[in-house]
């Protein structure tokens, strides 16, 4: 997360953004009364790192943790996007309601445009009991954008209940969408040889559920034994959550229900064990780490364009100075905000 | 350089480490009188990080920008460690005391460990005039150890009058060891498509001195003209250094002379233009800002796993707390060292 963490610092307030800022509690408000054009607003706050984000965040805060965060990441062509749509009907018709963000910049419900543009799902378009959000990827290796975890805030703040992070799986992604998620979903698909990926990637140590997607084809089965195997080898203590591995076909609807029954058996499981907390406290704690480094690494670009690093940089070079007393004089100017 | 800075930041000191500081005046006054082992160990406690790391830069500053630092980098098999003999050879004869460091895994002269040990190239073995010393590059991207800019300084400060940067040409690695380098050499050979790939990894940009080696090769021509044509594309002011491009075939030791003698050139020029002075104080810049980023890091590290960064995290998931207050409040912490 750390390459994208820069992206997170707001920029400093301006008279305009001051004016703005008396409307940001309203927006909220607004976002909580289900207007989706307040949500959409706030998102792109989030996304532009706008100098109003702490603001926001600060409005946001009291509504933390009340969305049940879902990841959701496979290789492209696993059936993500298609999953993910048939999850937002199953709880839509519990009356739920649900927020999804696709950080994935091949995913259909973007149309191609990769860069933050709000679309709603065709399936979808009509229900305002959904916000449906692609976020920009904003060169942040990994795929998954530094603003996601705010993103994230703003859907929890807007009232959804359940929050969906779809994210494109190439290793890493994986690894960090567990990060920010509350149960995470990794999909395969029969013949794809994403068995074998998984063990590469350490996905078997981050999956919640395992969904065996396209369960119709050959070597579904192969599929299904060869995480069981996996999931064999590895030791779990009795305090430890054993990976579900559930078969579907999410294009014609089969086996959505058996993975949302894993999703809430998987909940039922944090809650007991008091590991929701944990993982929250978890995923707070590198929230803030980021947001800190991030302020941090701001700071010391702007002295870069300032005059105390150029003249430290100009007495060591001159061997008046060395470098990490330099450094140690850089600090002791960073402790102002 | 980001990626790599952390493993600059030097661990608290000890008891013993203290003990051992009254060393390292005694340390660099040995390396100065020409000991090799002396340098050796200096460059080990820049390797590792050392507590004493602070202290071995203090002693080290006074000598600082009395080298002329050569930068060498291109592919893999373009000749590179033949072309870095020659140049030791020309330079040992004139009387000068060399340095070399290999940043690049795949050098000859780390007799295949990559961990830093330290080799002499065969020719030069008995040589006291010549350190050589291959650097592991510690997982950082781009191949250009994060520590090669205080074993820059451990060389100058043993009285090298040339420091040699050996790295394997990988793209960013051009650019990283030209941030280093007073004079920066980039090695082609014929055939090897390294023109078109010199023009999209924006070497044209960092490059002094091109040398077109394996020169008699089918294909020189070629290569040298392609060359010249980039660079005639590009519009130079009168204040602008243009690219010498040098022919040579260095296994035999010929257009060694030639090399050298374009080094010299755009050392004069950097000299008469003040580029000498500007390119070192660009270099402290980044050096001092990556020893403070790697600082800050480590210090958030250890925040991490103290008590201030869980306490606000459960706050935040709480709802408490936003994140951007939660920030706030540690970097407020970071403020002491």
């Amino acid at each position: 997360m750390t390459a994208g963490a820069e992206s997170l610092t707001p920029a400093p307030l301006t008279p305009a953004s001051m004016r703005r800022s008396r409307d940001v509690p309203a927006l909220v408000e607004r976002a909580r009364d289900g207007d989706p054009r307040a949500v959409a607003r706030l998102v792109t706050l989030v996304e532009d790192a706008d100098p109003l984000l702490p603001e926001v965040a600060r409005a946001l805060a009291r509504h933390a943790g009340q969305a049940h965060v879902l990841g959701l990441t496979g290789s492209p062509g696993v059936g993500k996007s298609t999953l993910t749509n048939e999850l937002v009907r199953v709880y839509r018709a519990s009356g739920l309601r649900v927020g999804v963000l696709a950080v994935d910049p091949s995913s259909p419900f973007t149309g191609g445009a990769i860069l933050g543009d709000r679309v709603r799902m065709q399936d979808h378009a009509t229900d305002a009991g959904v916000y449906i959000r692609s976020m920009s990827s904003r060169g942040h290796l990994g795929g998954l954008s530094a603003a996601t975890p705010q993103a994230v805030r703003v859907l929890e703040g807007a009232g959804c209940d359940i929050v969906i992070i779809e994210t494109v799986g190439v290793g890493q992604a994986e690894v960090e969408v567990a990060s920010l998620a509350d149960t995470t979903l990794v999909l395969l698909a029969p013949g794809m040889g994403d068995a074998i990926q998984a063990v590469k990637a350490g996905i078997l140590e981050v999956a919640d559920v395992f969904v065996v997607n396209k369960a119709d084809r050959d070597g579904a089965d192969a599929t299904v034994r060869d995480i069981q195997g996996m999931l064999g080898l590895g030791e779990r203590g009795p305090g430890q959550w054993r990976p579900q591995v559930v078969r579907a076909v999410a294009a014609r609807g089969e086996g959505v229900d058996d993975v949302v029954a894993a999703i809430a058996k998987h909940r039922a499981w944090l809650s007991e064990h008091g590991q929701l907390q944990v993982r929250r406290e978890h995923r707070a704690g590198v929230e803030v780490e980021q947001i800190a480094l991030g302020t941090l690494r701001a700071r010391i670009g702007s002295l870069r364009h300032g005059t105390a690093l150029p003249a430290l940089a100009a007495r060591v070079a001159a061997g008046e100075l060395d470098p990490y007393a330099a450094a140690a004089d850089l600090l002791a100017g960073l402790a102002q905000p």
